[in-house]
C-alpha cells in the first residue's frame, strides 16, 4: 500500500523507485544518462551537445508561502535540477491538473508567478496540458513541470573526487521550515523560503573551473544529497557540523518539532564539490552573489563510503537518510 | 472559476489556453516550434535534428478499461503526439502523483503496463518523479508524461495544403465510448478502446512521401482535429459523413446518450493530409496494417476557412467544436 513516506524523498522513496518502479522498465537509457543514474535529470547526446531533461510534480500545501508559491516552485525546481548538472535551462513544458471550482484568481496568480519566474530566467514555456478533476478529487492544483536544458559538459552525482572540498551555497532548511510555519501557524517568527534559481551562481563558478559536481538540496535535505553523492561517486564524506549554516529560526523550529535541520528540504541551495586548489576562489565568488553570501566549506570528500558528521561537541556520527515522512507535501 | 469544461479539450479549453494561460508567459519559443503553434508538441532544432517534445497528464476513470489502462494510455498518448509530428518517439519522463493508501497491486499493474508499452515501442524511460498526496486529496493516481522524439523533418498542423485528400486511419470514437460504457455499465456490448501506438503506420506512410500533415484524434475527437487544421493551415475542409468509419457499438451508444461520434475522443486514430497523387498508395498501405484496416478517405482540403460536413442525407453543415463537457476524465 502506498504511504506518504513513498513520496517524501527519503529512504522509502528510494526503495520504491529502485525495487518496484525501475524493474518494470526495461529500456532506461538512450545514449548518455538514463534512469539508472537516478540523477537530478537525464541526458541525450546530439552531436557535441547534451540535451538535459528533468521532471517533477508539485503538490505543495499551502499554495502560497513566504518567499514563493507553487508556480515559482515548479519553475525553480526543474531549472535548478538542470543547473546543477551543468546545463543551462532553456525551456519547459507544464502540465496542470486543476480541481473543478478552483478560484480563477488563485489560478491566475499561480500562472503569473510561473510566467514571471520563467521570464526572469530566460526560460521558454513551449507547451503543456490542462486537465480538470471533479471537485473533491484533487486538492486545488497539481503542477507537473518538465525542464529542458543544454550543455557541452555534463556534471553528475558520480563525479565527486576524493580530495574535493564540499561547499554549501547557503543556510539549509529554510524552504521546509517556511512551509511548516505557514501550515501550522506556530509561534516562530516567519522565515522566507529559500526558493530561488541557482543558475546565476552556477554560471559564475563554472567559469572558474575545478567544479566536479553540484547538487541542489530538495526532499531529504542536505543529508540525502550527501548520501547520494557518497553512493554514486563511491566516496566518503567528512562533514563538520559547526560549518553548516543554519538560521536561528530554522534552529528554533527544529527544536520545537524535534527535526534535524540537515533533513529539511531547500529549494535554492546546493552543495558543490570542488578541487581544493579552487575552493577559495569559488567560495569568494559565491559570497559575492545574492544567494551565496552565507556559503561555507562544510567538509571534504575522502576515500571510503560513509558520510560522517563531526558534531559541534566533538562527536562523530554517520549521517544517514531519514526513513518515513517528516512533513508531507513540502514541494 | 475552473469548470470541468476547461479540461475537456473543446472550445472552453482552447479559450482558457489562449486567453488566460498564454498571455502570462512572455517567452514561448526557443528556435523552432513553441507554445503559440498550439500543436501536438513543441520542437527545438539542434544541427539538422529537431528534438520534439510533448506532455500530457492522465486522470482517466476508471483506471482499467477494455483495451487499455491509464499506464498504456500515458505512453501511447505522448508517443502518438510525437509520431504525428513526424518524430520518432525515443524517450519519456514520468511523473506519478499517488493517493496515500493506493493498493500496491494496482500501482504495480499500471507500472507494468507502462513498461510493456514503452518496451514494445522502443521508448526509453529516462526519469520521473513520485509524489504522494494524503488520502482523499487525489483520486488514486494521476500520471504526467513527457515525451521526447527526434526527426529531420517536422510536420505541423499548419502544413495542410488545398487539394490534399484527408484520410482517417480507422473507426472514430471507440476510446471515449469504451470509457463511458465501462463507467456507466450500460447495456451495450463492450467495445474495446482504440488506444494504440500510431508509429508503425506513420513510418510506413512517411516512406511513400506526399504526406503533408498528420494529427491524432484525442479530446474533442475528429471535429476538433479538423477545426485545428482548418484554423492553423488557413484552409477549408470538405468532409463526407458517409465515408467516416463509425462502429455499430459507437453508433448505438451515441444514440442512447445523444452524443455526436465525431466529437468522441480516440487514442489510436489519426487524420492524414496527403497529396492526391499519393492517396491511393497511402490508403492501400494503411489498410495492410493492423490498426489501419478501416482507413478511409473522408474528404478534401480546399481554399477557404470552414469545415463543412456533407451529411449522409445530402445536407451540408458546419462542423464546429463542442462547447462544455461531454464526459469528464476520458484520458
Amino acid at each position: 500500500m502506498i504511504t506518504l513516506a513513498h513520496g517524501a524523498g527519503g529512504k522509502t522513496t528510494e526503495d520504491l523507485i529502485k525495487k518496484i518502479i525501475m524493474p518494470k522498465f526495461k529500456i532506461r537509457n538512450v545514449n548518455a544518462l538514463g534512469l539508472d543514474a537516478l540523477d537530478d535529470g537525464s541526458a541525450i547526446k546530439s552531436g557535441k551537445t547534451f540535451f538535459v531533461f528533468t521532471s517533477d510534480s508539485y503538490i505543495v500545501k499551502p499554495l502560497f508561502f513566504k518567499g514563493g508559491d507553487i508556480g515559482k516552485l515548479a519553475v525553480v525546481g526543474v531549472a535548478n535540477d538542470l543547473s546543477v548538472m551543468g546545463a543551462k535551462p532553456i525551456a519547459m513544458h507544464l502540465n496542470l491538473i486543476l480541481e473543478e471550482g478552483l478560484d480563477s484568481s488563485v489560478f491566475e496568480k499561480i500562472l503569473s508567478s510561473i510566467g514571471k519566474t520563467a521570464e526572469e530566467q530566460g526560460i521558454a514555456i513551449l507547451g503543456g496540458d490542462t486537465k480538470v478533476m471533479e471537485k473533491g478529487k484533487i486538492d486545488q492544483i497539481a503542477i507537473s513541470a518538465f525542464g529542458i536544458g543544454v550543455t557541452s559538459k555534463l556534471l553528475t552525482d558520480a563525479d565527486v573526487k576524493p580530495g574535493d572540498d564540499i561547499i554549501v551555497s547557503g543556510g539549509v532548511g529554510e524552504h521546509e521550515a517556511s512551509i511548516l510555519i505557514e501550515r501550522e501557524n506556530i509561534g516562530v517568527s516567519k522565515i522566507k523560503s529559500d526558493c530561488a534559481p541557482l543558475q546565476d551562481m552556477v554560471e559564475k563558478i563554472l567559469k572558474i573551473g575545478g567544479v566536479h559536481a553540484m547538487k541542489d538540496l530538495t526532499r531529504g535535505g542536505l543529508t540525502m544529497a550527501l548520501n547520494e553523492w557518497s553512493e554514486k561517486s563511491k566516496i566518503g564524506l567528512n562533514i563538520f557540523e559547526k560549518t553548516i549554516p543554519v538560521s536561528k529560526t530554522v534552529k528554533s523550529m527544529c527544536r520545537i518539532y524535534g527535526f534535524d535541520p540537515f533533513n529539511l528540504a531547500c529549494e535554492g541551495r546546493m552543495i558543490i564539490a570542488v578541487e581544493s586548489s579552487k575552493t577559495r576562489i569559488v567560495l569568494k565568488t559565491l559570497k559575492k552573489t545574492k544567494l551565496g553570501k552565507n556559503a561555507s566549506v562544510i567538509g571534504k570528500a575522502v576515500e571510503g563510503g560513509e558520510v560522517v558528521l563531526n558534531t559541534s561537541v566533538g562527536g562523530r556520527k554517520l549521517l544517514t537518510p531519514f526513513e518515513g515522512v517528516m512533513l508531507p507535501r513540502i514541494c
